[in-house]
């Protein structure tokens, strides 16, 4: 039985016995109370006892993280902190903490201080909100695209051949790289260079061509060598791609897509949300109902230069209309319009080579997602799906077309106008709780120099 | 729109403008069928047209592949194959097929050939069932363990330390492996060697301590060079962990989630799995149904092996009470008992150190579920959760105490009891739809030799 179940069903007079972790503890002359935590629900459960209780030598001095369990009869409760508690029968101790347990002592520790103890810092209420909700809004975008027809698929980890490029890619290997001397690919597992994979994207338009609308959710990985905080070196993405599909319903898909997890984060974690407006960013769940009701700005990236550069405002880098724009910009543009803004019509030279070019040929038909506290969420784009315009485009851009025969084979068998975009599972975790440090949102964070546990 | 809601909603009547491929086409005299499919659905939608239809001259030759979109009306179907068909009024073509399409042609290509254009297989019948299966069997798993108040973690790819030994885990770096010549890891982008993981437990189980019910749902990754029908170097896990829980319950979970899954495969998978029981594995239906109304046998390792040491078959390797169990004891003992077959109990000399040894000193809390016609389906242990024990154990199997520190740690903190398992993605989807080769049920498997695309 989980303590999520006592406070969602009527247990009162009832005889339970329950497991769990001691998260406070004061023990009083003739009574004491303990609030209980099994971790399947954000409030804890009040443990009342008796200094009657059988073995009350060692329940009276049981320390904070111990594992025990406990039988009793559920009641109203008498306090005003909480709506029921558990009057103890028996207290049985399964597992004690050591003195040095670094989270035993008072106060709030420093996000700081809690990456180093990474193994432990999910019992705090921070991280126990920060990691619930990142496990709802996983659940949220499966159950999102489940409901819509999507198919969920695997692509591969390992993979010879990236959109994003060689040189931003790990290498694997099976070789004893502490005594390599000539390295031979042809004697590696695989036969030659293999790498981890920084997107699902080019894989992905493979299955679209056969099931129309997919998505990939898994791992992706960058050798970035920059300590922010917003970059990692490992994070998971969602990549919906969708067959005959323009930009205009590509960002339809995009707006449905996000307030369908924004709403369900909502209407699934309200404690966890309520803990996080209150201590960590005020206003959010203003924030997140407020997206909600918003109908998304559709902005050419050329209008939102003009905006840009109409205003009073001291820009550190100047707006321009061949460039990218940002953070600064994004903040500015998202506060213009109060709220969600799609920035289209992308200067073609600063975007990836598979983006269809318009008629003016000097802009893609991609989409950059902008909203209001966390600037690009998403980014997207209609894919060139005529083979000798693309087959040019990956040319000028240097791509080995040998490994990518098999992604231009789509254009010669039954293409169609589709497009695709990407979402960093992380910037939507920190949109969602409001927490701004990547490392902290992500179980156990991969970044430059930092690959403990 | 999709053609799935053309099935599942009264469109008769109606007129609608669809986008698909054509994976049949009759042309004849006066009038001309095409069979097609976006994917959404596996039943293809007929679309019939009359000689009189504006651009005659193309869609008379549209070839088996072409992306085209049709205007037409729905009503009832004349023919007897299908409930509705599309009369239509328009049909475009948006992409025709090269001479050189490999699926073109008529005839079932084979499985090996098909293997050699992974990226166009999955627009045969055979793998739009197996990828829609797969899809579906991933949804069915984040909804069963989401309803049952589980946490989803994603347990890191990269990964300095690994339960299952270094020896098995690729290696990754940014370093130019082609011009390589003193290795010095503090240069490389962790300061350390480091792997992909092959398993996501030791992680999945810090989180157990503080949410009491988790599961990993990721890629691991194994070097392992053997070149069999069931061996990849890429595959997806299921790794729930589950603190206050012992080796009973965690049968049940099992048992609770394995029906879950196969229920819901039955029931929204209905014409795929019609399609391979017909023409891939025969009985595949009956086996599955049977599975749900089956009550799982427990049985120890002892008993399995007297009533393997019992039976009169000649067997290659002789049952041993020491030993592992093969292949063929695997399939003699649940075709024996006619159903799944849980075995429990295992000498510890061939298990991990990080299982609860019994108070016999010579077997393991540790279980594993075989079930009919695939053998061992997912193996899991209680853990061992006292600090000494698990260090000794640790020791015996020279396993870097160092690296594992935090994960001894656990047993300082509020230990429990707790318990695990494992289930290869890949072996479920092998079960479900009765294909035999690991190689057929991944988008793009990884085996030695082999990391096309």
């Amino acid at each position: 039985m989980d303590i999520k179940d006592i406070f969602s069903n009527n247990y009162l007079n009832k005889e339970v016995t329950l497991y769990g972790w001691i998260k406070n503890h004061r023990n009083q002359n003739k009574f004491g109370f303990i609030d209980l935590s099994d971790g399947t629900t954000f409030n804890n459960l009040q443990v009342v006892y008796e200094s009657s209780i059988n073995n009350i030598n060692i329940v009276e001095h049981l320390k904070v993280g111990s594992a025990i369990c406990v039988t009793g009869i559920i009641r109203k409760s008498l306090g005003k902190n909480q709506s029921i508690e558990l009057v103890s029968e028996n207290i049985e101790l399964l597992g004690s903490v050591d003195d040095d347990y670094p989270l035993q002592t008072k106060g709030r520790p420093t996000r700081e201080f809690l990456r180093t103890i990474m193994h432990l810092r999910m019992r705090t209420n921070l991280f126990r909100a920060v990691f619930k909700i990142r496990s709802e809004a996983a659940f949220a975008i499966h159950e999102y695209f489940n409901k819509n027809n999507y198919i969920y698929v695997h692509t591969p980890i390992i993979t010879t051949a990236d959109c994003e490029g060689d040189s931003q890619m790990f290498k694997i290997t099976t070789m004893d790289l502490n005594n390599i001397k000539n390295v031979d690919f042809e004697q590696d597992l695989f036969g030659k260079n293999a790498f981890i994979t920084g997107s699902g994207q080019l894989h992905g338009e493979t299955f679209a061509a056969a099931f129309k609308k997919i998505y990939t959710f898994g791992p992706t990985f960058r050798t970035e060598n920059s300590n922010t905080k917003v970059h990692a070196n490992e994070f998971w993405m969602i990549e919906p791609e969708i067959a005959f599909c323009d930009l205009d319903n590509l960002m339809d898909i995009e707006e449905e897509m996000l307030k369908y997890v924004v709403n369900y984060v909502l209407n699934n974690t309200k404690e966890e949300l309520n803990f996080l407006d209150k201590f960590v960013n005020k206003g959010l769940i203003d924030k997140l109902q407020k997206l909600i009701s918003s109908k998304f700005v559709r902005i050419t990236h050329k209008e939102c230069i003009d905006i840009l550069l109409k205003s009073n405002n001291k820009w550190e880098f100047i707006p321009s209309y061949e460039s990218d724009i940002q953070k600064e910009h994004e903040k500015y543009i998202t506060e213009y319009f109060n709220g969600p803004v799609f920035i289209t019509n992308w200067p073609k030279d600063i975007k990836a080579w598979y983006m269809k070019v318009n008629s003016d040929n000097e802009t893609v038909r991609a989409v950059d997602l902008c909203v209001p506290g966390s600037g690009e969420l998403m980014g997207g784009s209609v894919r060139e799906e005529n083979y000798d315009k693309l087959l040019e485009r990956a040319k000028e851009k240097n791509v080995d077309i040998e490994k990518i025969k098999w992604y231009l084979d789509l254009r010669k068998y039954g293409t169609q106008k589709h497009a695709g975009f990407g979402m960093g599972f992380e910037r939507l975790i920190m949109y969602l709780t409001g927490i701004e440090n990547i490392r902290d949102v992500i179980p156990y964070p991969r970044t430059p120099g930092s690959c403990e546990y």
